[in-house]
């Protein structure tokens, strides 16, 4: 493994729920199009998706042991809320980019802030489900390939 | 399933905890009563409790699919921190009631800002288990059964 | 008297403003049918209405010098602005549950603190005119009526 | 009643207080040279003060029945406090037009901020009893007379 | 009328509410009291109290005219929420001393903010009824009576 | 030059963007009415508009040495972040008065702080272009003509 | 030693510094006649100042040896910032009144936080060193002498 | 069970992760001195570590269950957010002592709050993996054990 | 002019000014690649760099009579303060990216809050000149060029 | 002198202070426990105790001299207050763990902030003058004694 | 150039505004002041005012590359709301020490915060014009001339 | 006595402590310098520290009764917490320069509110212990010698 994408709570429904706005692009389809375009630059992406704060930490540390090199991660919900998974980020200490669909700064005001962004290499907010692939260029650019 | 009960966290221990203030129901009993009422108006009504906030957001996708109409909900200590159950409720879009067995507006100041209520169409709060009752027949009466 | 049920300012003003928005429920049909409601249960029910808050202040006395063992009151715009009718509340002590027919915390900033709530038994909000219904059903079960 | 103007708490005493700082226009003065102004113009203005909040409400009921076109209002130090006076604007939807004759914003820090202004057409404030006249010519304004 | 001692809302209820804390000295026996104080310094002392904010302001207008040299004022849940009665406190510019029967900087927060104490000479609060008579000793004192 | 009219960033756009909102009106015609309508009043009516902060403040130190006697000013975007042009106001002691054509009021939170306004004559908010001749008829009225 | 008069920071400038403003009565003055005001009530009234904190606290657990009934303390610039005084008024158990001479409510805004007030029996605030002769009339008061 | 030891998010990297800072202490070492340390004092230690709130929850019944005299726990990220653990704790009722490795009050803001600690009997912070060694310590003391 | 690119103040000194952090790529260098990318895609890309904020609110009315389709703007020092620039860029109505070169949310607290990013179509963070590459790449992907 | 003990303001009255709470250990028993202990460890321990801040500053600089080499400090209600005690402890830069025998956490909000913790190696409290015991054993076994 | 002296904002209105105030000092006098003194001690010194923060900025980068030691500025109302100055002083990283001629902490709240402060080597307030020729003979010390 | 000069808490560490950072120039070394340098003017220059505030307090009251026409002060930690020193400075009523020898802005939040600085002529903050040379040159230049 060596880029790790996680989503974590409700990013389940996309691609299904409110398709006039979100379009109909699905999470599964995202996570195909992740793997074809690391691929391509020799990457193996590794994809996963919980609603559970838990599950995602163990899947940190899991990626640590498996010497991911870069983490993409939509956190959900967990953005404004989970102390536990930013400790968890800082303690495998493996590089990540933070990616939202929507423009969150546009939205209420408990989304503005997070928890987890002054960490992170950097983010990528509201450029809808093209941000994923935005973010695995970037990751692709800062390991040298093709630079 | 026509309307889901959820009770989030700590409301397992209800009734054995402490029944000189919160009289001797248990959950069961609460659950067991809103079956009874629920299908006298010719509703199915299942009940969920858990103490994890992914259980909860797993299961309101389950009712989703499964046509609920109402969802009445508890979410105990999840009510004032999760982003998560917030967007769940959103996602999902089944219209819900919000239930608190205690006044919590009238205990510790971070009881006074729910994260759901103002996605809810309404709360009914302080008036014990029968707020519960209360819940199911607004539900009722919104559906139109026995307008 | 058995219950009072006190509605604030503007409340008058129910049934005819904007019936699309709130139906053509006006004050004196709720007031009618809590009468008949109570009734059924063997209560007195009185009602008022009043645009000034000392107004409502004497009431609540009258009320407890003539006996009321509940009251259900709605305080409109007083909810979030008048200590002193918080304090006739305490100084009566008569238990009493506060009803809101709009969501409140779904409108404005201002609307989400209530200086009432932490003296209420509990609160209804958000489900209509019907609130008041379950709000007499609510009194009729604390009073051991078809308990 | 073409126009409404209401004056709130304390205007009573315009013009026998302080009148090396207020000039010795009274509040009968002002209401008298509305009443002339409009005329001309063919509007029937009408005048009401009250120091009781109730009162003023209840007014505002009254015009809207009497069919009123426009409000202009110095709610005096309801402004900053009365929620039930901002109901009773928005429910009776009369476009308002808001006055406060000293200069409100170089006054004590609770005086920025008031309760009304954002449902009012607009606000002039710091302009002497002239801030009347102004209005009122606004109104003029925009019911297209002399446009 | 020298001095007006005015009372704001719930202090009719003083004496008869929970005498076992606040002793049974009723609002009248303070009221009788004091004009028998104020008699023996020669002092018209004149009592008012009212559940209603803006009966509380006419009065401080016909306290004006009357000529009263001294208000002591016991303004009640006006204290935190009424700006209209610190309006007409500065308008009528009469010397007054705020009293507070119960110590309310060891109540709610809420109450420890006052939108009148600014203005007034001096304040004594909870030192119970014989409050009242320290302030009327006080105003005694400052107008020289004694002295 | 009698009277300077200022007008802010982005207020050129005036009258050419969303004219079914905010009319035909454009900045040229608002300026043309102000200078006949202060021409026959006798007066010298100056207009200005800029983008740039630093050209605003060196205009009102021309308007000084010009011997302006009244400044219209309608801040734009700077009426919330400019201490230097607070300042430039203050030092050059003209005294002046603020127009807004839209209710600030009603628009996003940081809208409603002004730092010019304390300093300020009066404000007139909300009344459209219509406003700026509000605030000139306010200057004349002021000035002693056709008192 | 019946009662106890503390004197806090700056409070030796009594008398002394601007006699225009605070008359020409100095600590000793005060002190003298609180003697003199005791003694004819049959109490012990001793007097303390000091700029020191510590002396302060010192003093008042001197105080709680010798059986002191009552402490009237004015706390000066302690009264805002002094955990420690407050920690001692608590430990001594001694019940205290708290008085300040001038209004600290229509001073700079810090100054109308303290750090006491809740734990004292009330407070006489703004008027004047009279506020001395009060409290001790308060004091012989509740001790049932001459009641 | 007499103690159950509690460690949640992110303690399972204890002692591999930067190893010259934290030392190489792992949990489980810890886990086993304290199974020693308390089996000296003749007490039963069960210790448990979850990144799952809902796991830790699920276990804190389980110990109420089992009899457990005391908790310690180190919440971990959980400290500042959640109110469904300290819910668990006041349901079960067991007395707990709060512990943290590092010294959270030098660290971000954010960890200066604990929803935890105002229930706790007590808290070590700052003195490394020693601090549960004193938690077990104060336990066996507070008991009564070799007291 | 189909897209903008707005470089506001310092960003002059980029590759110049510390090298070993930022890297010795120019503004110059930049705006070279970003021609060349865009001419890729039959784009005009237009750049402007400006210490000035009224230059900049000019330059965005020109890119809106020239039809430009996008603007791609690092607002630099001006994110957190210019309303002005905020309603220019409302005021064009062209959708824009924002870019920041730094992770500003890891920078001093008043970074965090931006004046902007709430009308923009999104934005994109901490990814060093990559960025405004990144940034591009999405506008050539919502216009539908290569999709 | 190896270690300074330093306590605070109102420490003395321990053990005499409501012995039903406190118990009946006093600070001269404390203290002597402390020596024992410490002598165990071959330490000398050295002890102080006042109400007066300049003279816990002033012996901080004392134990400098001496060498000591860690401290343990109570500093009561300087805690939260004492910018001047904190900048001491830094000067000194002698390591020092902070003890409270109450816990701090329960109490008034205001007890919340330390001054002094984030300069601290850690902090103990809420476990009674136990606490006390901890703080020496944990100094003894940083410093490497019976490690 | 070896140091560069910068005016901001309305300070070129020094000397003719308020002569009684501000004395006769213009702003050219401080400014051949400064030349000489700084001459005497063998440094160019270059002086600088503008009411545009565009000019300023671009005047820092134009004194970086004319190898200024030193800045001397009084940034004016730029002080509380230019990020942009703050981001060009930290970029072209030449010491500098503001100046402020009046007291900016005795005048309004807003005045008390600077955005510039916590990077300038110091700060001189309130000392008149005579403040910058303190911050000159600062620069001249520094730099060890005359050392 | 012309000139007191005061030092507060922790400043007789000055020179001994961290030299590498602070210099070797000891207090003693700053004293000794600022007598030579006003005993050039003509000015008998007293200079004074201590860790305790009543000790600060009565020395000001001293420097009164002297005679002192100025006082130059580096309050340390009493800064920011200190009201008795503050009303002690109004009280004396000598005109006073307030010194920091580091930059106070650029250090933990809570140092960068005074207490004291509006209340000063001025300040002199972070130019090292040469501030205080600056700030005895300012006092020789107020008091017009060698003007």
């Amino acid at each position: 493994m060596d880029v790790l994408v996680v989503n974590g709570p409700n990013l389940n429904s996309l691609g299904t729920r409110e398709p006039e706005i979100y379009g109909s692009t699905t999470l599964a389809d995202v996570e195909e199009g992740l793997a074809t375009q690391g691929g391509a630059a020799g990457l193996d992406v590794a994809c996963f998706q919980s609603n559970h704060e838990g599950e995602i930490i163990d899947k940190l540390y899991e990626a640590k042991r498996a010497g991911a090199k870069y983490v993409i991660i939509n956190p959900g919900g967990f953005t404004h809320t989970s102390v536990a998974l930013r400790d968890a980020l800082a303690a495998v200490a493996i590089p990540f980019i933070e990616v939202h669909i929507s423009n969150i700064h546009a939205r209420e005001e408990f989304r503005r802030h997070s928890l987890l962004t002054d960490l992170a290499v950097g983010s990528i907010v509201g450029l809808g489900v093209y941000g994923y692939t935005l973010a695995l260029d970037a990751v692709i650019n800062r390991l040298g390939i093709w630079a």
